[in-house]
């Protein structure tokens, strides 16, 4: 275990790899890892990149990546790939344009497909940026689709969140932004070379209103955290080197002592929860497999039991 | 409570709004209400749809519903609206294209926002699909984004589900396909008028292989569900009817007393797990919001608790 962490220490990639894989599983030497990960990182803030499928976040990361190996900084990557809870899939979301980085020993790049359930995505995410943290990569990059729960789970593990929207969404772009933007820190509209995308961005200063910080406006200087707004098209580049330094001053400000203190014990929190929660989902699993749930159903659908009984006739199970 | 229930038998739209409002709530009358329409209901088979944002979803739901009703059916629409957990948002997702159908009489269109904390979304679909049953709306359609946790939602609360893709959704189409694919009883390819989209249903038979079977093979005939696999254009319509007709066969099966009985079951089985999950997440959500926080903390950084350690300590709290 010291050797494994020593030489993911010292950059050695296959270590790095290893133990990616290794905290993937149960066991006791995996739980040691995860522990000793828990109380030797926390110091490297984690950028969050969320927007929904296909808006462009793969090439916007990909141009970040060209930009911060320009100034040695050394990246790792963590994109997170939602399959579906039912499915037990593989690695499938092949970024191929993210790919060119692969190769470069100062770049890392993880792909995790977990499923779903008992907090699998958010767990994994942390365990792989800590990783990444450890290996001295800096900053860590967490890229996820945000729709529904995601953009949530990524809220709750970054240290802040760049949202990407992009036109060509339909109606459905205005329940995206409501859930999107709350958890903002920059908002970027994709494609902007395009006129939907002028009139996209326009609607989303409208949405986000006085809370706004409009690109150019300098006056960025008090305390109160606001979202910034970014124009720009991730294909061409334009506006991606504007965007790093507005990313870059949010970097600097969480290596603040307090601010940094204050995300590691939410990962802590969010880890211990997770934990809890998913121990008693399988507890109720566990209960409705048995006897107890035809009964249950014989009670609702007589009329004998009401929700709130066959509820607490279920946790009683569970808790058995 | 009897005034009102017969109300919503005998159509009075009025009455239906009402109880629908009602069930959202907390509370004697409403809980009285929930626990009537779970003994009363379950006859009428629930349509799903899913697909990520924009694919065209809607659009096809219009098509549908002025197809069922050139056939006299009377039709009840239940649109998910997947906002954040973080949100508390309004009502947001304006579906325009099928509003020329809300003031027709034989068709109810309701929309819900609702949160996805404490089983919200999936609790509050059963209600409204439940209500529109006992209104006599005969089927039932079932409309929700599907990205991350909610298409296994909708699969959850749908008699059989109908999964939509479009091209254009760059390198997530695998990721999407990957979740989407594994609830669908129905795959709809839209815009099948473009050559990516005939790309696409290629990619999507491939992928499906033996499991499926092709539009015009009348061989579906013995007893083990495979995923139909439909091309179409929603917006032109092309398409549409022969689709309805796939449609209507699995409403049909879904009628048999037995495949009838397992649905109902398994969302009264669903609610109740919901609802001790939920139970249990706001007991931890104290705790948490507790000293407590600060020792579990404390213990893991020093590294006198394990992950373990901490998250039993957290679930003795949360009992307590």
């Amino acid at each position: 275990m010291d050797g494994l962490v020593d030489k993911i220490r010292q950059g050695d990639r296959r270590s790095l790899a290893r133990a990616m894989s290794l905290v993937a599983e149960r066991g006791d030497t995996a739980e040691a890892l995860k522990d000793r990960l828990r109380r030797n990182t926390g110091q490297v803030p984690w950028w969050g990149f969320t927007g929904p499928p296909g808006v462009g976040k793969s090439t916007l990361i990909d141009g970040l990546l060209g930009l911060l190996r320009e100034q040695g900084r050394r990246v790792g990557v963590v994109a997170v790939d939602p399959t579906s809870p039912v499915s037990d899939g593989a690695l499938l979301g092949d970024r191929i344009r993210m790919m060119r980085h692969a190769v470069d020993p100062d770049v890392f790049i993880r792909s995790l497909a977990t499923h779903h359930r008992e907090g699998g995505l958010s767990d994994a995410t942390l365990h792989c940026a800590r990783l990444l943290e450890l290996a001295r990569f800096d900053p860590v990059l967490i890229e996820t689709v945000g729709v529904g729960q995601n953009e949530a789970d990524i809220a709750s593990v970054a240290d802040f969140c760049l949202v990407m929207l992009g036109p060509g969404y339909g109606d459905e772009i205005q329940l995206i932004k409501a859930g999107l933007l709350q958890i903002a820190d920059i908002v970027v509209v994709n494609k902007c070379d395009l006129p939907e995308a002028q009139r996209l961005l326009k609607d989303v200063r409208e949405e986000l209103g006085e809370s706004a910080t409009m690109v150019g406006d300098a006056s960025r200087k008090d305390d109160a955290p606001r979202v910034e707004i970014v124009g720009l098209a991730a294909k061409s580049g334009a506006g991606v080197e504007h965007l790093l330094g507005k990313l870059l001053s949010l970097d600097q400000a969480a290596r603040g002592a307090e601010r940094c203190v204050h995300h590691r014990h939410r990962r802590l929190l969010g880890e211990i929860r997770r934990g809890a929660l998913s121990t008693y989902e399988r507890a109720l699993e566990h209960a409705l497999a048995s006897a107890v749930a035809q009964d249950l159903i014989r009670g609702l659908e007589s009329g004998e039991l009401s929700l709130e009984e066959a509820i607490a006739r279920l946790e009683d199970a569970a808790r058995h």
